[in-house]
């Protein structure tokens, strides 16, 4: 009798072959041939599982169809390699909340890390721009119990061009940081980049130390972070290659063919990475900050098309007696050209850099902000404009503090009162001393202090 | 228009389609039409590719089919999990160099070895239990040139068992240190052990302890040698880990599944290790001993059945910048009740193992040692035993130094003026000082003196 997952690896294979039989432009005989033999695959497959194949979805060892499913005709693609939706609302959350079976960060949730903290909520957390969560509500019960926690987050250094989309997870982490005055560890997976894109090892460890410069300004605390590359802490700290091997002993090619997309044409270190990305989640990864402790719980800030890795993390984490780490995912940072299209660092047009002047930011939030408004200005001022489409108004959702003034010009520019010139004027005031700001402080980050940032040492933190 | 790999894919993927159809006790209707498609897939592929379609073969990235051929049927299955053959001889060691790929060690490189060296070559090179090889001439060009080199090999700590077999590339190599005068480097591989066996890392740990105990009791120079564990090492060398991402990147999970006989199923931790047993073949993988030097040639002493790895290995070296390592493959060490049976840690009675009592020594040789001697001492008498299937016999090539004595018994065993009585005795007189002078050895090797050979450092040669 073959098992669930033989037949299913069986009708990926046909599904393959009839797709490539195609690709050759095989003969009618052949294709039809081909897919006759797939469909009966698939008739064996369900009366043996009860369930409809699913290309991605193998029916195995705890990651259920339900966990984080491929996405079905007509669904957003959200994976760590490609965001897309069809809409110019970007992707739908809520669908994407019941699809990977997370939770939603709900008004309660937000209340009760408030009155915790005795903090008025991040306006990521208002805004429901960090909205979806797992095991929040644990790590709110640890620090009630006044048990320790740490934070983890990170980032794939792959180039020097870092736009304000890449701030989300560090802003909010440093938000987190002080609020809960937690020790916090930066991943910078200079290894993942050397194995997914055309570069050398020595451009790797450049980006790196050009990363965390633009991290380190957003204004961490040295006493209480650090800041690791994957290539130098791998060889730094035996404990982190341990439990990267633990990982990696307890995830099957088949999971992560399930759960990235690999195929059998990757390189094996695209294949064993996953689990250089889980090791951090572990709070004994890092013997100088917790010694062999290894009951710290983690909770991972993160857009949210990193959570592939940390389902994965989370499935195998109780399976090697280590605590599942919590995360907050965040929703996608839009380009400037709309929400269902890709921000390509190589286009310098398709968002903000921290390196624009604010000559530059003026230039591209009016050439290329796509905009809600209506075609022409009586137009407008009779119908309104759509902010939910209207990327200036998203990128004020994100870096545009007062509550009550963003209601306003939602109201305003809703009703037509605000034209989309003044919509992206203040767009235009919003940026440009951030950005300005940024700089200033990236100024003043030194070698020296990118070096304190990520020497291995003891962190100090309260619990 | 498909490439050669793609096709390959296909016909492979559509034969384990046949296959699973067949299992599953598919229809003839069925079956016939997986196999029509598998037909003319094997046709596309003979078209573009110009040779037959060969399981287990890719037609990739310089792995050629010729260069480490999988078995076909009736020949001796050799990877570095599983060895057999059918016949008392063992396996047949010059089909083996043709499938590999490999060069005979001939009388000719004997000679040379000799002639370089001013010593006479190990009985393990005048027996031809080293073989085979790859690229000897070209380490000893370089040697002759006064140029350095440097030897690696290694072992798998699954067991504190460790039996004479195991020592084999040990005895070759610290003979081939001394000759040579080089350093060498002794990867055990806790990190395997622990991906393929039920054993937890500090299990894996403990045994790399006892197993360096051995090996450093075969008499290696401390200021020579370095004995290392990846799980300790890969996390206190950033250059180590740099070399194993760089194989990583270069070798695709096609590639080990065609080499090392992989599937979907196995963990994400066996399918990236070759490149960890890869990384010592290059020497800017041990900074301490070399710099940043990658040109110091590296010469890789071991059993035949761990070749796939280097193979693999020169496969990808040229392409990251580095020199391929050269090997000497040694045969292997046979059962004592017959080469053709699998030696086992957990079967006492399998071989001799190194904590074995003279009196045990005796009573394994003189029950289990498979006999080439006749049913009855008459017949003996008159028509002589078989060397060539008399494990005792194999065991003394292995282990007695003296020529003339050795041939001496070859002769009279053969004729029948020896009994098999008389064989055994002539093994148990060999090995019985062996085993306690390896013993008396150990006993003197402190857990002192195995962190100085554990402890990454300068080492001391001429080149």
């Amino acid at each position: 009798m073959s098992s669930p997952l033989d037949l299913y690896e069986c009708v990926t294979a046909q599904g393959e072959t009839v797709r490539s039989i195609k690709a050759k432009k095989g003969s009618k005989e052949e294709v039809d041939a081909a897919v006759q033999v797939l469909l009966q695959m698939k008739l064996d497959y369900k009366r043996v599982t009860g369930q409809d194949y699913k290309a991605g979805c193998p029916p195995q060892d705890g990651v259920t169809p339900q966990d984080g499913a491929a996405p079905q005709d007509g669904e957003d693609q959200v994976d760590p390699w490609s965001v897309s939706s069809s809409s110019a609302k970007g992707v739908d959350y809520e669908k994407l909340i019941v699809r990977f079976g997370s939770s939603k960060v709900d008004q309660e949730l937000v209340d009760r890390i408030s009155r915790l903290t005795g903090k008025t909520p991040h306006r990521f957390l208002r805004r429901g721009i960090f909205f979806s969560h797992r095991d929040m509500h644990q790590i709110l019960d640890a620090f009630e119990q006044q048990k320790p926690f740490y934070l983890y987050t990170g980032r794939g250094p792959s180039s020097q061009a870092i736009h304000v989309g890449h701030l989300i997870p560090f802003i909010f982490t440093k938000w987190l940081q002080d609020v809960f005055d937690v020790p916090l560890v930066i991943q910078l997976t200079d290894d993942e980049k050397y194995l997914w894109k055309d570069l050398t090892l020595e451009e790797c460890r450049r980006f790196t130390v050009e990363n965390a410069r633009d991290i380190i300004a957003c204004g961490f605390d040295v006493n209480k972070t650090f800041i690791f590359s994957d290539l130098e802490y791998m060889g730094a700290s035996p404990a982190f290659y341990r439990n990267v091997v633990k990982v990696q002993k307890h995830v099957t090619f088949n999971q992560v063919k399930g759960i990235f997309g690999f195929t059998d044409s990757d390189c094996i270190g695209k294949i064993s990475f996953p689990a250089i990305q889980a090791a951090p989640s572990f709070s004994n990864s890092f013997p100088q900050i917790f010694g062999d402790r290894k009951d710290v719980q983690c909770l991972i800030p993160c857009a949210i098309d990193q959570d592939p890795y940390f389902r994965m993390t989370r499935d195998v984490a109780p399976r090697i007696g280590y605590l599942k780490p919590a995360l907050l995912h965040s929703t996608f940072f839009p380009a400037l050209q709309g929400a269902q299209t890709k921000m390509s660092a190589s286009d310098a047009n398709s968002t903000i850099f921290l390196t624009d002047t604010p000559k530059q930011i003026k230039n591209k939030v009016n050439k290329h902000a796509f905009s809600g408004g209506k075609d022409t200005i009586e137009e407008h001022r009779k119908l309104g404009g759509d902010p939910d489409v209207d990327v200036s108004f998203m990128y004020l959702t994100f870096f545009l503090e007062d509550d009550e003034q963003l209601e306003k010009i939602r109201q305003d520019y809703s009703s037509g009162a605000m034209l989309t010139g003044e919509l992206k004027k203040s767009l235009i005031d919003t940026l440009q001393p951030i950005i300005a700001e940024h700089q200033e402080k990236r100024k003043h980050v030194t070698d020296d202090i990118v070096q304190q940032f990520m020497t291995p040492r003891k962190l100090h933190f309260s619990c």
